[in-house]
């Protein structure tokens, strides 16, 4: 039975969707497999060099560019749009105009994930018109979550944080390799029913490198270990990190440590609704930079979570957009000390009209592990 | 310390790459996180919404712009390139046009999976140029392989096969969810130290969806199951499927088993230098066709796999590329009765001087299990 009450939220969302369009002149937009896709209809597409594009007009009915032998997977979206099923012997990007018809002089959004191939493709079989970005234009839409997505997060966060209590409490993760202690961690995560599980476990030195590559490093007494990890439930991520320490830390740790959770917490009190996104970078940067380590703080002090375990909103120097409830984003920030250390704690947050509130609860004190 | 040897490889694809261009009279070439990246520089950049890209001037020395928290990940890439790298707050797409420099009535050509919004950002930054797509001008170095690249291949597929036959050696699967099943084969994939494992488990009605999204049915007596799963060892990927019967199976089931098993036999036996890869998805299509069922053969019989799982070439009506020694690529024709069942078959194959070579062992002689 298609349940009626999902396609309802989904039309409701492609009609904004449709608002915004004529709002901002932009005649057409049109998505590949992505969150976009997946927020605006339910259809989780599979993301492959096989066309799937869904095609939104400002005014009338949206349609679906589909393969063939994925057309079993649109489900209930098909209630939503008209679909186009195309052969793999077939050109999809030949249908895909036919579908969208004639852009000459037209202004058209594309989706920001959407493969290059595909738009000089449809380029190629279109008239020119004038492409511009679909983000500002879903962003005000996916960027303020209404109460289920917050529920949501909030259960995937909470389930995610049992995990990590589960870990610190357990076993020596000293005489592991990163990529052991990860799995751990992870597996932990995994059991809870949170899916697509991610993480990053950096030790010693490699704590300094703040993407590193999990890899075969010995965890060993000395090391502070950074893991950043989270995973998906019923479509919303998780994404936590917290810093441990193997054995008795250096004073220098100790006081990198405590300036990141600082940071971190000063972060959290400065959320509210109209203050500007970058003043949290710079909330967190002024406490690291005072404390002597600005240069070791190497990137902005968050990103929006949601469907994306990066989104918009981002919380970046140069983002004057204002605060509003709804948002939720990490607050992450760090200090990467190379060859030496490295520390970063990060939670995700919502914004409430009361101000900001965590959705992880897992310890923020300084946690040993043998 | 750098592995000479590895940059050494690297270096000779970059400049075969080169040659390329200037054969194509095209002017530069840019990549963002991709498996052209890693191929080109052993590089396996994060794909994010935060700009790597690798610059490729038909003359002179490639340049990688990255980001400054992702610097450390370029490793032994550095030898080959001019690193750029950009802060959070910075432009990344200014920084890559002043890398790229004046490209007016120049032909660029850009990796196809790069995103829409970074060549819309690139685009506004450069004056205008014309663009093209990259994968063919990639693909004659991507799609034949080297020697290690099908020892690599080789390797990855022999261990995928031991986990099925461990797999089917093992307990019951009737009363599993396809999910638990999958993840019983997943795990069995993944304890050889096969990492990143995916798959497909489509039982029963559910089999008639060649990309089915593994789920909560129950799978029981009287079932078909098509696993198809795979994973990826030192880069290169395996890519499996292998249908099993749950119970005595009907006599519909048993005939279509067979023609899906010669069709997927004639198209090893047809493989061989110099016959069109089209010519391989006409004969499993023939096989199917002439017993009644080419209707229910979805999709095409085949795609490139190695540091990707679907690559170039495509085995489908349309290519007329010819076959060359060091393809490799997928046979998997299928036969898909909506409502009631479904059978695929899957071997890894290389193309050697003499013909055709599976890589992949596991039985394809009907396995039942309980």
């Amino acid at each position: 039975m298609p349940d009626s009450a999902t396609t309802d939220f989904h039309a409701e969302r492609l009609a904004r969707l449709q608002a915004e369009l004529r709002q901002r002149n932009v005649d057409i937009a049109v998505f590949g497999p992505s969150a976009d896709l997946f927020y605006l209809t339910g259809f989780d597409a599979h993301l492959s060099e096989r066309l799937n594009l869904l095609v939104v007009p400002a005014q009338g009915d949206p349609a679906l560019i589909v393969p063939t032998l994925e057309a079993p997977l649109v489900g209930d979206a098909r209630r939503l749009v008209s679909i186009h099923a195309w052969a793999d012997h077939e050109d999809p990007a030949a249908l895909a105009a036919k579908v969208i018809g004639d852009i000459s002089g037209k202004r058209v959004a594309a989706g920001n994930q959407l493969w290059t191939a595909f738009l000089l493709r449809l380029q190629g079989h279109l008239a020119r018109a004038t492409w511009v970005e679909a983000a500002p234009i879903i962003r005000p839409l996916r960027m303020i979550k209404d109460k289920a997505e917050i529920d949501a997060l909030a259960e995937v966060s909470r389930l995610t944080d049992e995990a990590w209590e589960e870990f610190i409490e357990g076993a020596a993760i000293s005489g592991l390799t990163e990529t052991q202690a990860m799995k751990r961690l992870a597996d932990l995560t995994e059991k809870r029913g949170v899916s697509r599980v991610w993480g990053i476990c950096a030790s010693g030195p490699n704590a300094a490198s703040p993407h590193h590559h999990t890899g075969d490093r010995i965890i060993q007494e000395g090391d502070s270990v950074i893991f950043d990890w989270g995973g998906k439930l019923n479509g919303y991520n998780s994404d936590v990190t917290r810093t441990v320490h193997v054995g008795p830390p250096s004073e220098e740790f100790r006081k990198v440590y405590d300036i990141v959770r600082q940071a971190n917490q000063a972060t959290l009190d400065a959320v509210r609704p109209g203050v500007p996104l970058q003043e949290l970078d710079r909330t967190a940067r002024r406490i690291i930079s005072d404390a002597g380590y600005g240069e070791a703080f190497l990137h902005r002090v968050g990103h929006g979570l949601g469907l994306e375990v990066h989104e918009e909103p981002y919380l970046v120097e140069g983002n004057d957009l204002p605060l509003e409830a709804g948002m939720t984003f990490s607050d992450e920030p760090g200090i990467y000390l190379e060859g030496n250390l490295g520390v970063r704690i990060e939670d995700t947050v919502v914004c409430t009209e009361d101000g900001g509130m965590r959705l992880n609860h897992a310890t923020r004190d300084l946690v040993f592990m043998d």
